[in-house]
């Protein structure tokens, strides 16, 4: 089987000032069309690093996917590496990359600088895919199996903006299923949210055991989008696995119930999305201590405005009261940290809006706030349906930023089951 | 200088289901104590991969830091793995974190199960640092200079979930500074908004090439923050790289203008909160196609609720019209994508809370929704101060996720240059 290693070149990533998000998208991509990535690496602009670890990366893997390090500034070095790497002997310019600069720079209003005409000359050993999206092109070195390396092999150069190397990836991917006959790999997700990791692997235990040799499940726990159960095929006809995966995963419903949300990779506010527009009804959003993320998240989903129509983030109980028109007497006599405050929210926004549904939330994100009986970490949930309103109230134990995505993705889950259960009636 | 390594292991992180975020916090507290972390790799959950790997980054590094793979499931194999390459003949159970499990899993109300007591269990030879915020120990293997790897070095392994990992590093970074004497590293950072990468490197160019010979400038490009100019030094004694590269900064001020909103490494939400809260001053915000980002990258700084009153999320027109005040004429005759739309949005949630500044929004997100005179990535952006409101129009192009968050990271660039030139007057 195909297999490939990514390779992110920074010294700002070894530093730990940005994460690396190229190297999931470019993964992703790969084993979508069955490339193993064996390994993920990330060094630093260091000419001689970045030489030695891409020449044993390409002595171990059939693919190396590099990002990063071409930018226009002094401090990034990848492409005279790769030339050296590459045997190169000189530079050549590109003509369509050099035309791409002049329209990229000339749309945004700039002026075409010698740094970013240098954008467009290249190792004179690398073919060029333009890169469209920026000024740095993607090179496709290519090593026969007489290269040093001791077998053909193939280095793709990205740029480093994950922009730009996520619009470089349909490129990547048809230049390698050009050059390789590949294998499939196969993976399929099942969406749980409520339930432990632990206890999902005691309720499961007998349904795993019982899974055939050659599945592998993972588990995948995830703060905001719940624990994904994961089935892995390596090899094998697609179809036929997708065929034994679904019987698997059929299995899992009666087990399950509704904890779990999709049997795809999903998260709640696209599953929410689907079963509003389906039946064409509207949600709205209060948010207090979630300071806007459930509305972020329901936004993030194109075609929300389908169904989506707004939110009130009434941070301040002066907002709650003249916008939400919460009762000044609900705030001083239970605290905005409440059951009845929520539920009044909820039916504020509800009310204002005009939507079907809606969802609430008032809690203590800390780290300041807390108190004995309305501790850090201490949300109140309400939410809204044609037939009444609901609260709910949560705990959690974590820093400020854990603590509201818990709270805002525990909302969406209470939205969803909410939704679920009234157009199951 | 003392090297490390960081490893995360998971096949979730390989097959591009997760994104690393790990090692970018780890290596930032290594470099906070001048550890130099030389490569970053990510393995899957392969017994012999992980041996081979982590054998290897232990002989070419003084600290090996692993991630992952100590779940209570099947699919988490680094221990095992971890006993072997340690040369562990057996488990030891460790009464500590032992207790730990009960306390954790009694305080969310859950059983404990086997699989959760068996996390208690640990190779011989490891030392364990009790994780407090899990159940996976953090697990502490030293080597002397006799061992395999031909010199002394240690490996710590640290639970995958970001917040236990995270939890885990003061401990970490006390037993290395224990063990090691480490040499200085020293990094500071200056953040611009509003100017290219190329036109910034233009226009500081000649302070760069005047810059001493032991600096290292590093152009840190971000949508969301803008480029981070980062000015290292390896070696030598903190206090003194300390005001020299203060001093480097001081002349990049004049150059730089407006441009420049920080001489630390921030962000434009809590520059906005610190001008705020000096100055005992509030702000609102009413979001069209930013859906919410705004308002949560707002309440992402604590203590907001100082100054932050709240935000309108108008995404439906009903909303825009009946929450904030549009007159539905001003939508019918130029539409909610417009100068006059957006500046009424602004009004109108500064007058619902009565906050004395407002940041509002309207545009097309895409990926639909477009049109010739008003494209995907075209947004209005209004601001309100004491003294009056006015617009913007920009243009990005990008897919749906990357213009929600242009949009609302020039939204707050603007709303900052606002609240500065107020009170600077």
């Amino acid at each position: 089987m195909v297999q490939a290693s990514i390779c992110t070149i920074g010294d700002e990533i070894l530093i730990g000032q940005i994460v690396d998000t190229n190297s999931s998208n470019i993964s992703a991509a790969l084993g979508s069309i069955g490339v193993r990535t064996t390994r993920m690496l990330s060094i630093g602009d260091k000419r001689e690093e970045i030489i030695s670890n891409l020449a044993q990366e390409l002595r171990l893997n059939d693919i190396v996917v590099v990002t990063g390090g071409l930018g226009p500034t002094k401090d990034d070095i990848t492409k005279d590496a790769l030339a050296e790497l590459s045997g190169s002997t000189g530079y050549k310019e590109h003509p369509g990359q050099l035309e791409m600069v002049y329209r990229i720079l000339h749309a945004r209003g700039l002026d075409v600088l010698d740094i970013n005409k240098a954008q467009a000359m290249v190792p004179d050993r690398c073919e060029v895919i333009v890169n469209r999206l920026g000024t740095a092109p993607v090179m496709v070195f290519r090593f026969d199996g007489d290269s040093k390396f001791g077998h053909a092999c193939t280095l793709y150069s990205l740029p480093g903006v994950p922009f730009e190397a996520i619009g470089a990836l349909d490129d990547i991917i048809s230049d390698i299923k050009a050059h390789h006959t590949l294998t499939d790999i196969y993976h399929r997700t099942v969406m749980t949210f409520g339930m432990a990791e632990s206890a999902l692997a005691k309720l499961i235990g007998p349904w795993e055991d019982s899974l055939p040799e050659d599945m592998h499940l993972a588990y995948l726990p995830n703060p905001i989008t719940g624990v994904r159960l994961r089935l892995s095929i390596y090899g094998g006809r697609k179809e036929e696995e997708e065929s034994r995966i679904t019987q698997e995963f059929a299995k899992l419903r009666p087990i399950l119930g509704n904890i779990m949300y999709s049997d795809k990779d999903d998260n709640l506010q696209s599953c929410i999305g689907e079963l509003l527009r389906k039946s064409g009804m509207t949600v709205s959003a209060a948010e207090s201590c979630t300071g806007g993320m459930i509305s972020e998240l329901m936004t993030s989903v194109s075609g929300s405005s389908e169904y989506y129509l707004g939110s009130v983030t009434s941070y301040a109980n002066s907002v709650k009261e003249n916008v939400l028109g919460v009762p000044a007497e609900i705030i001083e006599a239970h605290g905005a940290v409440s059951s009845e405050c929520v539920a009044r929210m909820a039916e504020g926004v509800r009310k204002i809006t005009g939507s079907d549904f809606a969802i609430a939330t008032s809690g203590i994100a800390g780290p300041g706030g807390g108190s004995e009986d309305k501790p850090v970490g201490l949300v109140w949930i309400g939410v809204c349906s044609p037939e009444g309103t609901k609260t709910q109230k949560l705990l959690f134990k974590g820093d400020r930023k854990r603590n509201i995505e818990r709270f805002a993705s525990y909302a969406l889950n209470i939205l969803r089951i909410e939704i679920e259960d009234y157009l199951n009636k």
